[in-house]
């Protein structure tokens, strides 16, 4: 008989949670309310709450259910304590023990971005893949890193943070994070906009993005309508995420490389943006690797959640 | 009953073989030379056939003996295919296959750097550590890192290949590997030499090194003793090896940071060196991490290689 399996994305938000059969088959997907009053102490119990009354609503029982993975927007180390989730409230919480408690099935949890990694091993971008590196381009970088089909969680669970490696010496503004030249600020949907203000201000050519604000999407748009200026953009983008992204591999030699994320969708060309840049910086016994897009998308966590309980 | 394991490091003229305990007592460690000759295709055969008179002589009946570990130096992938050792004159030799078949053991085999990592987390100077990151500083820079008490292989066995990754832009001369700028040129003995000759090109102080050939050493006893010139030799390959061990800190996030090689006998006088660009460059989140002293020298990828069948 199939068995069972529940998946939560815990979002600033809603929390994203899912049915699904050992299989990977999407059974039901749904959504509740992230409530972070009072440090967050109602997410957990909610999220016992909404799994016990979809098992209740589908006659699902307890021995039917291999248990509950979440995936949180902090740092997990693999005892499933979080030290922090700044859009949660939280701080010290473990995941694990807090939600076992409730639920009384076996939980897993892991780093949101850590967790779509795994999904997007599992069931996306990188389907049958051991060995795979996402990259998530949105606002900021992130990323997740799956060694030998498990989660790179690292010694406090800040594996696979590639969004804060130094790319850039000299870089005057400053990083999210506090440091300067870090790869999300050129590799992110930000860094498009931070890149393609520095190439206007030095440009004389006409262009569609001059004199006026523009987002991400609106530079990748102008570059695809065959906007010089924005190709240009474009190039320079690919440059540093092809540098950022040889880094890492050097470091953890993956298979794949999947690209996720709002930037992602400007689609495989973004392959032939980074590729000059990748190979000249990656080292040659990392270089045979495939690049792919991320399939998943906003469901990529309730995936890789779910599958924490099947290793 | 203590049961036995042996484990083999091979290097380009020697492969030296060690009996250990279970609990990782050292019995007897013992030397034969590689034979390289014909493509290397004695080797495999004469470890086993050592390791076979070793049993002999201690009266270690098969049941006794957990297996043999093999380190080789070149990529080995998680099967135990190495693609290719230049030292060794090997393409595509498969060490657990051809290794199993003569010795009718368990066998494992794994690169000698992510080995060595895995023996200096056993019984080295990261002992009790589960996520550990190795960094040999000798003519090159080796790397190995430790994921959850597991080497980080990666794909085709480049996993901790972190002397390549890209450091310095710009870069006129030319890395082992082809490409400009790598780690390795400033973080290892080789580029001790290099910093000093440029820092001494540029400098009008008096130094004991102008004027003169000089190795690593003799730079280290030159800073050591006072000389102005040497430390500031000291000070900027500091910067270079806190910046690239920052990059890799920040990728897998370690516990514990070890190094090793012949520069790290230059002692914990070490960690203070590259401390300031280290903080400056590693992602909050993975700076929170120990630094130590490799403590097995040779023995490592020995101790290492054993451990492979202790998991």
């Amino acid at each position: 008989m199939a068995r069972y399996v529940f998946g939560a994305d815990v979002g600033g938000t809603t929390v994203k949670i899912g049915l699904l059969t050992e299989a990977g088959e999407k059974l039901d997907f749904w959504e509740i309310p992230t409530r972070t009053e009072d440090h967050g102490k109602n997410i957990i119990p909610d999220i016992a709450s909404s799994i016990r009354a979809k098992m209740k609503e589908k006659n699902i029982e307890d021995s039917d259910v291999v248990g509950a993975g979440v995936g949180v927007p902090g740092a997990v180390n693999v005892d499933g304590l979080c030290y922090q989730a700044v859009n949660l409230g939280w701080e010290n919480v473990n995941v694990v023990d807090e939600l076992q408690a409730e639920l009384k099935l076996p939980v897993k949890a892991g780093n949101d971005a850590n967790v779509a990694a795994l999904g997007e091993a599992w069931m996306g971008g990188g389907q049958g893949y051991k060995n795979l590196l996402l990259v998530t381009l949105g606002t900021g970088v992130g990323g997740g890193i799956i060694i030998n089909g498990k989660i790179l969680t690292g010694a406090k669970g800040s594996g696979g943070e590639i969004g804060h490696i130094h790319l850039v010496d000299d870089e005057p503004e400053t990083c999210g994070c506090g440091k300067h030249g870090c790869f999300e600020m050129y590799g992110s949907a930000t860094g498009v906009v931070r890149i393609a203000k520095r190439v206007l201000a030095f440009s004389e050519e006409d262009s569609v993005l001059k004199d006026r604000s523009f987002e991400c999407k609106d530079v990748i748009d102008a570059a695809m309508s065959g906007d010089k200026v924005a190709e240009r953009i474009a190039e320079q983008y690919g440059y540093y995420l092809g540098k950022g992204i040889a880094a890492v591999a050097t470091v953890v030699n993956p298979e794949i490389i999947v690209l996720g994320g709002g930037v992602s969708k400007a689609g495989e060309g973004l392959f032939d943006l980074l590729r000059p840049s990748f190979d000249k910086y990656v080292f040659h016994g990392c270089a045979d690797v495939k690049f792919a897009l991320a399939k998943l998308g906003n469901d990529a966590g309730v995936y890789g959640a779910a599958k924490l309980l099947l290793d």
